[in-house]
């Protein structure tokens, strides 16, 4: 069976997969300076923004992604005050972090003003924490205010990128893992979204060498659904600047107050949990 | 974009969602009496099975569902000798199934004997046990060789089904599940395939539902990743003929020994960890 023009197809041909949501319509495209955005309203997702042909967000299912590069990586860290979020124009990651009390200061740094002006449109859930005083939305080169960030200022980096080509590949090589760890505090953490765990195996040995390399005490791979992006499944790489354990902060009252529609104290240890064949993929 | 010939696509309008493959090739395509059968080779995936245009199995990530439907269930009983898997024609459970060697006695119950004639021809690893003495096959109704199987003959019934339309709609109803309750001994376990955990949230609870309603005394869900399925993501329904807690048989060696490229001890407990939306789901 075929697929006409009521549908939205995001063809990768290096992995030789495509997927599809049934529009609606096109309710918005635009060429800023940095990339091509659309937005779609979808017969069963809800909204949907592309980028360069790129599935980024839907309405229905953009919660296990946002919730699953958020949560984990705070809750594996003792007080996590200071967090960055590098992209995240959508702000649903930014929302998430600013669930936790603790956090004091949450600067998102998204280069494209156009997504997050797009996403106040058309994904207006996303954005409810925009103008909590806590939130900096800082607009700009995310690899550029890392290498100014004040050393030992952080105490967590969330790389919310786009797949690593164009404005985002430099979100994936040693020279950018360095200026993150000199940025973070002793015990600092570091989450990227590192793509899907089947499709993008050579990726993620990649990104957890290089996060090794920058000088990242020790790497641990999370992984979760996410429909609408390439194979339907999806991993975030952690990264710890100091090698003790990771802490566990689970305790009921705390998750039930984060209002997760994914993520609990079960999910967080499940994601951790590390297939056969991703175990030699990360041993070789 | 748009997809041309070159790929095969699985539409699914009920949910607004398409996934595709690149092809190479259509290698075979037949009617048989029950369902059309086309066998694909993919640019990427391997071989790809489909039945009546819904995607059954690739040959780079059918391991997810195989070891899925089988091992998490096997492990959580105490001793299982005799199993059946109804459906389950391309083999690959079967094989999983037989890799326990306290299992003595596995019989597939399969409709339609040209799935198991394609398996064998283009999905051979996955008939490997075919020869296994302890392996028994059977073509025919599995709706009819349940309601004749002798009661408590049986520690596991594996419902390793397509979708509930069709020849397989009676192997979601509560009449089939009492038959496949008399049929189990004590302690007796029945796990059936029960799609998206996304997009199909009224047929598992509607499963669930009914296997309350056969006399389970227990329903537990599972979950893993299954990039053709629709969403990627995929569940295991789980029910106990007796409520005393599930077993844990997850010693090194055995699971070592099951030589599985997804499972492992800490994917079998990940397996169970219920996302919040779906204790909602289930509870509802």
């Amino acid at each position: 069976m075929s697929l006409d023009s009521r549908w939205f197809t995001e063809v990768v041909e290096q992995t030789g997969t495509a997927f599809s949501l049934k529009l609606g319509s096109r309710v918005h495209a635009e060429r800023t300076p940095y990339q091509n955005i659309e937005i779609y309203r979808t017969e069963t997702f809800g909204y949907l923004m592309v980028i360069d042909g790129c599935t980024m967000v839907s309405t229905r299912d953009n919660f296990l992604y946002h919730e699953m590069m958020s949560h984990p990586a705070l809750n594996s860290h003792p007080d996590p005050r200071d967090v960055a979020i590098i992209g995240g124009g959508d702000c649903g990651t930014l929302r998430e972090v600013l669930k936790h009390p603790e956090v004091r200061r949450a600067v998102q740094v998204e280069i494209d003003e156009r997504v997050t002006r797009l996403a106040e449109q058309y994904f207006p859930e996303l954005c409810a924490s925009n103008a909590d005083p806590r939130a900096q939305l800082h607009f700009g080169d995310g690899i550029a205010w890392m290498k100014n960030a004040p050393p030992e200022s952080l105490d967590l980096v969330i790389i919310d990128s786009t797949d690593p080509v164009g404005p985002a590949e430099g979100l994936f090589g040693a020279k950018f893992y360095r200026d993150c760890l000199k940025a973070l505090r002793p015990g600092g953490l570091l989450v990227q979204q590192s793509e899907s765990p089947l499709l993008h195996q050579e990726l993620i040995s990649q990104i957890h060498y290089h996060l090794r390399e920058a000088g990242f005490a020790r790497t641990h791979l999370l992984h979760f659904p996410q429909p609408i992006y390439p194979s339907g499944w999806w991993s975030a790489s952690l990264a710890q600047k100091s090698a003790q354990p990771l802490v566990e902060r689970l305790e009921p009252d705390r998750l039930a107050a984060l209002d997760t529609r994914y993520y609990n104290a079960a999910i967080h240890r499940a994601a951790f949990a590390l297939p056969n064949f991703l175990r030699e993929t990360l041993a070789a």
